[in-house]
This record gives structure tokens, sequence and C-alpha cells, in this order.
């Protein structure tokens, strides 16, 4: 590995400026869903920058979707087998936001908000800093791990590597990968590995490389409260007909604690405890300052992670400020999003909320209480639930994790290994279709205006991908 | 008392139809605020009409406000002595919405809903039926109540009665009486009186005639939670960042309890039992069918009325339904109404809601915080009260109101005898403003279209109200 490491470093610091050049001439193909025509431009380039270096690769299309790219860089026989997951498209991007065109990629000396100038690319032969930028949309999110991949390749110069990589790079992520379960099922066979990275999002704030082995499942719920059949007058009725507002903010705060342990009744069922996980947790930094008091007592940030939450997203009742008018509101809603651990079921959750509405006395209804339904009961409460997906989590020890750990410690220094993201990704359809142990290699830096204008990837980052990856195909 | 009301009633049987008449061409004049000189007219016909009766009447004009009528029907010397309130102008009134022009008076065989036809008015001689109504803007709201005390003068045909009712008209009480404290204090001389009826709103539902002895004060707080300076990813910070609509939902749960119960400490300071209103309370009819089930258990309708109440009229935080958005919300608001009674101060009750606040940990801001208070307190709340004004009540043994009561119960039957209206009115200014006890006599049918288009006075309440204030001049 060691070796491998320093190949690719001998190759880019022979090859920088090809290497960025190559890079810029995929970002200058369009990647957004506005434009299939440029999102299968991006795959079949990719396909061919992988058969070009002797690897294998194809395209395939299902019915309706966009092009997904397929391949195996092919390792010695009974050496380890990783999976590449990463995507090609990118949000949609407005010109007139960007300072420089967002297909037009364009090399700074630095981060835009730190000054940085436009540079030209840099000709053959000359330095590379890593600090310099490039700016294009999909140079962080994400084509820049599969430009890494490509230069991991060219630093293997035609040795056959210790581990197997396959590899699948789909075009509609950022459309909630409607089709990803699909591919993966469709191409189970091909796509065996002992353990799956997900190249996508940035690498720590303090800029340590970072390996994320889980995310949070979620489910939504949206709660109604109903009080009387229209806004009735307060002072006549403030005190006879139920208040849904008042109803809706006791219930709402029925579902927590001030520590936001969760008070619903079988919410946290089948969430198992995860000593290693949290052993592992504590030993990663909490965020910096946001702006506001962070929690004076209880777990650390990356703690809080592994449990399960109910978030407060929006409530709804009558007006507030000018538009408040004196009022019993006919109804009070409340959104929640639930935050899984592995082990809840997302259906069995909402559920979970449900039964703990009925407990405190509302009458659960469906839809909208009809005539007789209102005049039977005081308290009546809609509960509208919409799952999502699980949570998934990779033991930090997973076997296969260690030859990651080790080349990303080796490429990047010492790693923060989160347990897991707070949010949520659809990593169970790894677990789901291929049985594999998904976790979250990030490359770009965390200042790159991910689906904002001037996306862009410092070049250092670039290097980390390609020398990580080269690492461990060793 | 009773040969006064048999006196009205003779004279309204023998000339009805020239009741109607007068009534209707008074209606005719328009009364809203944005004709001046239509209210103007009002005032100076309804003068002239008492003057033409021989009763002492003059209009006064403050600078800057619409006229008022003042007057007095001289009474027996040592004789009881009655204020009489009622307001000439009445809410906007959009012909479109109408089902005839809001100005030109119409009279129906029966209430709209009930398929009342249109009739001519009747001649001279013709009988009259109490369930036609006149459609007009202003005829139940309250110019009714101005003729009524017309039609009363009439039947005493001459007489001198046993009490002496001095009365005051005002124009402005559509847009919150700005002027009225500065007319009872410019005429207080003038306006002395052992008691003082607001003649005003609407009898019991049920058709029962009603005396309402006290109306509860009033004051609005809106409380803002503050989260993160910015909406931030439920996921990522939904366990990390001060979630401020949980935190506004348990403040608001806080308030109250589920029997309604203020639980703010102080709040109902200054209010005093009143034994003999909750007794007349509970001989109060609860209201019918409202469309929702009535409390199961507690005290009735009117009982509720005697107590002190914090109402949410509006909740506000981040979105729901489609809106909805996977995040802690920058800050969550809600709008509260504070019912006063008699006693409580709104000044203190404000403070008491703001102690409350930061009893429960939060710190209690003016206005925005700033980025060192955000960084320093973890719950912040920013508490801002308007206050409005006192609850009054007088005592249903007022010496004064045993006449009233009598003159209600002779012309129209045994009435409901309301402690307070759950509403808030700003009777207070008598108080303050003439030491006067006040109470509300209405007159209007409850189904008289209040400030909405097709608003009617029934015949029969019309009747009721010459009734009745013959029956008190007696």
């Amino acid at each position: 590995m060691d070796d491998a490491l320093a190949r690719a470093r001998l190759h880019r610091d022979a090859h920088g400026p090809e290497i960025l050049r190559r890079f810029a001439d995929l970002l200058a193909i369009p990647n957004v869903a506005a434009d299939p025509e440029g999102l299968a431009e991006n795959a079949r380039r990719i396909r061919d920058a992988f058969l070009d270096r002797g690897v294998h690769a194809a395209t395939i299309a299902l019915p309706g979707a966009a092009t997904a790219v397929l391949g195996r860089i092919d390792g010695r026989p009974g050496g380890p087998r990783y999976g590449v997951y990463a995507h090609y498209d990118g949000q949609p991007a407005d010109p007139q936001h960007w300072s420089s065109p967002p297909f037009t990629p364009t090399l700074r000396s630095g981060a835009l908000e730190a000054g940085g100038a436009r540079i030209p690319f840099p000709e053959p032969g000359e330095a590379v800093d890593p600090e310099w930028r490039i700016y294009a949309r999909g140079s962080a999110d994400d084509r820049g791990a599969i430009a890494a991949l490509l230069g991991a390749v060219d630093a293997l110069d035609g040795r056959r590597p210790e581990a197997t990589v396959v590899f699948l790079f789909e075009g509609e992520e950022e459309h909630g990968s409607p089709h990803l379960p699909e591919y993966l099922e469709t191409l189970a066979d091909r796509l065996a590995a002992d353990l799956w990275l997900v190249c996508d999002g940035p690498v720590h704030p303090s800029g340590r490389p970072q390996v994320v082995f889980g995310v949070r499942g979620i489910a939504t719920v949206e709660i109604e409260v109903f009080g009387p059949p229209t806004d009735l007058h307060s002072g006549h009725y403030g005190a006879w007909a139920p208040n849904p507002a008042w109803l809706l903010s006791a219930l709402v705060a029925s579902l927590r604690d001030g520590s936001r342990a969760v008070r619903v009744a079988g919410f946290s069922d089948g969430a198992f405890d995860d000593p290693e996980a949290v052993r592992a947790a504590r030993t990663v930094p909490d965020p910096g300052d946001l702006g506001f008091a962070p929690p004076a007592e209880g777990p650390g940030y990356a703690e809080r992670m592994l449990r399960p939450l109910i978030n407060v997203r929006g409530l709804r009742a009558g007006d507030v400020g000018e538009a408040a008018r004196n009022v019993v509101p006919a109804s009070a809603v409340a959104s929640l999003d639930l935050r899984l651990v592995p082990g809840q079921d997302p259906e069995a959750a909402i559920r979970s909320v449900r039964d703990h509405v009925a407990g405190l006395g509302f009458h659960v209804v469906d839809g909208e209480p009809d005539a007789a339904t209102r005049r039977g009961h005081r308290r009546i409460a809609r509960v509208t639930g919409t799952p999502g997906y699980p949570g998934v989590r990779t033991p930090i020890g997973h076997p296969a994790a260690a030859r990651v750990i080790e080349a990303v410690r080796a490429a990047g220094g010492d790693p923060v290994l989160l347990p897991s993201f707070g949010s949520s990704v659809p990593l169970h359809h790894f677990v789901e279709a291929l049985g594999a142990a998904p976790v979250i290699l990030p490359i770009a830096n965390a200042d790159n205006h991910q689906h904002a204008s001037d996306e862009n990837l410092r070049v250092g980052n670039f290097w980390y991908g390609i020398d990580v990856l080269a690492a461990l195909l060793g």
C-alpha cells in the first residue's frame, strides 16, 4: 500500500497539469437532468476513459433511467474486493449566480471567499498548488470522485493491484436515485464486494479525512389536531371549544424531553446498543461555532447521531404577528421528521407515534373528521405517516474496513471515523440488493458549495482522492 | 312600569307601519366610516328626531372625531337615572355580497335563511308581523337601539316618565371607539347616571332576553423562541441545535392545564371571588350544538366566562404539508390572547407571562438576539405584550339593575342574566370617566348577521327594544 501511494504521488507530481486538464474536459460536459444528452455524454466519456486505460467498463441504461456506468479494475485473485459508488449528475446550475460559467471549468488560486483569482490551467511540467480550486458544476459533487479513480488507475501504470474494485456511477442521484435499487439488483452478480465505498459528500470541516460508517433512516409524520369546525371567537368560545393549538403544543411537548430523549413508547423498538460506535463517536470533535450555544450537557455531537430523534420541522395554527386574530383556530398542524437508527422500522416508528397520540386521549382519524365524529370526540387528531427508509451502520471493526482506514490514514493523515451521519441517505439499497456493508468515503473539501453556485473542488482534495484510491488498490 | 309597557304596546299596535317607515328612513342614510358626510347626516337626523319629540338633544364633535349625539329625557325629579349608549355607525358593506342594497332598507317576511320573501312596507293601519325582518346595514348593529329609544319616547305621548334617561350615541364604535373616553370625560357632568345601559349585541341565542353584567379585559402576547441563526438541516443538527418549535410547544403547553386553569404564577393576581356571579352563571343554559363536543366535565359555559383565560390564537414555525422541509427552524412564534377578569391588570398579566417564560429557563429578550446573546444562551425567547384594557363586572344585585331586570322581564319574559360575556368590550371607559356601573342590554336577534352581509333586525326584537325602554322609563 505504501508503494502504491508513493507511486500515485510521483505520478501526479509528474503529470498534475495533464490530470487537471483531463478532469476539466469531463467537467465541461453539462451534467444536469434538463440535458439528457449531456448526461449520456458524461456516461460515454467516463466509460471510454476507463476502457482507454484497459479497465473493464460498460454503460447500461434501464428503461426510463439515466445511463449508468459500471466496471471492474481487476486485482490479485483472492485479494480484497471493494465497490466504489459515485454519481456523475449534478444539481441544476443557473449561470447568473455563478462567478464563472458552471460548465466552463475555471481554475483559481484559492477559494473565491478568500480572494482566489482566476489562473490559467498549468502547462505540462509546471508545478501545481494543492490550494488551487477547480470551479464547475459537479467538480466536487460528484465527478471529482470518478476522476480520482481514473487518476488512481493511471498511477498503477499497468501494474495489477492487490485489490479488485468494481464500480457503479449513476446519473440520477440529484433526483433521489429512483432507479438505483433496480440497477443494483440487476447488476448484483457483477457488483459483489466486501465493502462498498460511497464516494460522496465532504471531508470533516476541520479538513481531516473522514470515513462515515452509517446513516440514519427517516420517516415523516404530520399531525393535525381538530378544534371547532371553523375558527371561533376566542372571547366567546376560548374556554368552551377545544383549542387545537394548545392541544397540539402539549402533544408535541410530550414526544420527547428536554434532553431530546424520545418519550414515545415503542418508537425505539429494534434499535440496538452499539458500544463500539459510541466509543468511536466519543473521539470525534464536536462542530465548531455555529452561531448558537451548543448543548450544555449530555453526549457530544457524534454520539447524538447514534440515537433516534423526533425533530419538529413545522407548526401551523391560526395566525401570528400582524395577521393574528382573536380566534380558537379550527385546526393545528405539526410536521415531524423521524430520524431512525439501524434496527428501527420506519413503519413501526410511525405506528408508535400514532399509538402515542391515541394514548394521550385523542381519537385518531385518517381523514377530515365528519360532523358526528366532531360532536362525539373532544380531542381529534389525524396522524399521517410517510415511511422513508431504514438506517444503516457498518461496524467500524468490519474486516474490510481496516484496509480503507489504513489507506485514508496513509493518504490524508489521522481520519475522523464517524460512526454515523445524522442525516439520511438510502445506503440500505446496497445492503438489500448486494448484501454489502457500505461506508461513506468523502473526498471533497467541506466548503465545496455543494448544490449551490460556484461549486468547486480543492486540488489538494482531488489529490487526496487519487491517493486514497491508489492506496486502497495497493 | 306595567302601564308604561301597556301604553307602548298600544302605541306600536296602532302605529307599527309608521314606526317601521321612520326607522327605514334612518337606515337609508349610509353609516360607514368611508362616508363622513353620511355619518354626520346620521347624527343630525337622530338629534332632530329627538328634538322633534321635545327631548333635549345636541350634536357634539370633538376634533378629529365623528359627531356624537347626546341628550336627556327628563323624568320625575329624584327618580332613577339611566344612561343609554348606542352607536349609529356600521361596518363597511359591500353591496355585491348583499341580497338587497345595504342602504335600501328592505322588509322580508322572515329570515333569508328561512326563505323570507321581500314584502312591501305596510301602509298605516295594516298589521305588522313580529317575524318580519328589516334588512339594512346598521339595522341591528346598532341603529335599532336608537330607533327603539325614539319609539319609547313616542309611547310616552307627552307624559313625564318616572326615570330620567341620558343618552350618548357615537359614530366610531366600529373603529374601536377611539374618542369615546374623551367624549365621556368631556360630557361627564351631563352623563351622570345610576347605571349605564350599553344597548348593543344580540339577545340570547334561545331568543330569551338577556342582560349582561360584565365583560372580560384583554391583552395580547407574542412569544418568539429563537433557534439557530438560520434554518439548519435537521439530520445533521436536529440533535445539536436548539429546536425552537419543540421548545415553544413545551412552553405553550405549560401555560395552562387540560382543564384550562392558567398555570402562570401571578397571572390571576387581583382577580376576586365573585360567588354571586358564579351562582347566577350556573342558572345560564350552555350553548347548543356548535359542531364540536362540549367539555365533558368542569363548569358550565357562563361560569367559565368568569375566569381568566390564556387562548392560543396562532402558532408558526418552519413549514407543514407539502412545503415542509427537513430543518431545525430558525424560530417559532406563538400568539396569545389573554382574557382578563375584573381586578387583573393587563400590564401585570403580561409581566407574569414574561416571568413565567424566564422561569422556564429562557433568556428573555426584547428584540432580535445579537450574535453574542445567541452564543451565550441555549434558550432565548422574545416576549412582546400589548396591553388592552381591564375587565368590568357590575354586581347583578346592583340597586339600579333591579329596575332594568324588571323592565326586561316585563317586556320580554324570563331573562338570561349573564354575569359576563367571555369577550372583551371597553366598558371600563364608563367606569373610569363616569364612575358608572355599566350593563349590556342587547335588543337584536342573535341571527342578525352583525358585521356581515344581509344584516337584519327582527321586527319582534325591535318591538322588544321599544317595550323594554318604555318600561324602564315608566
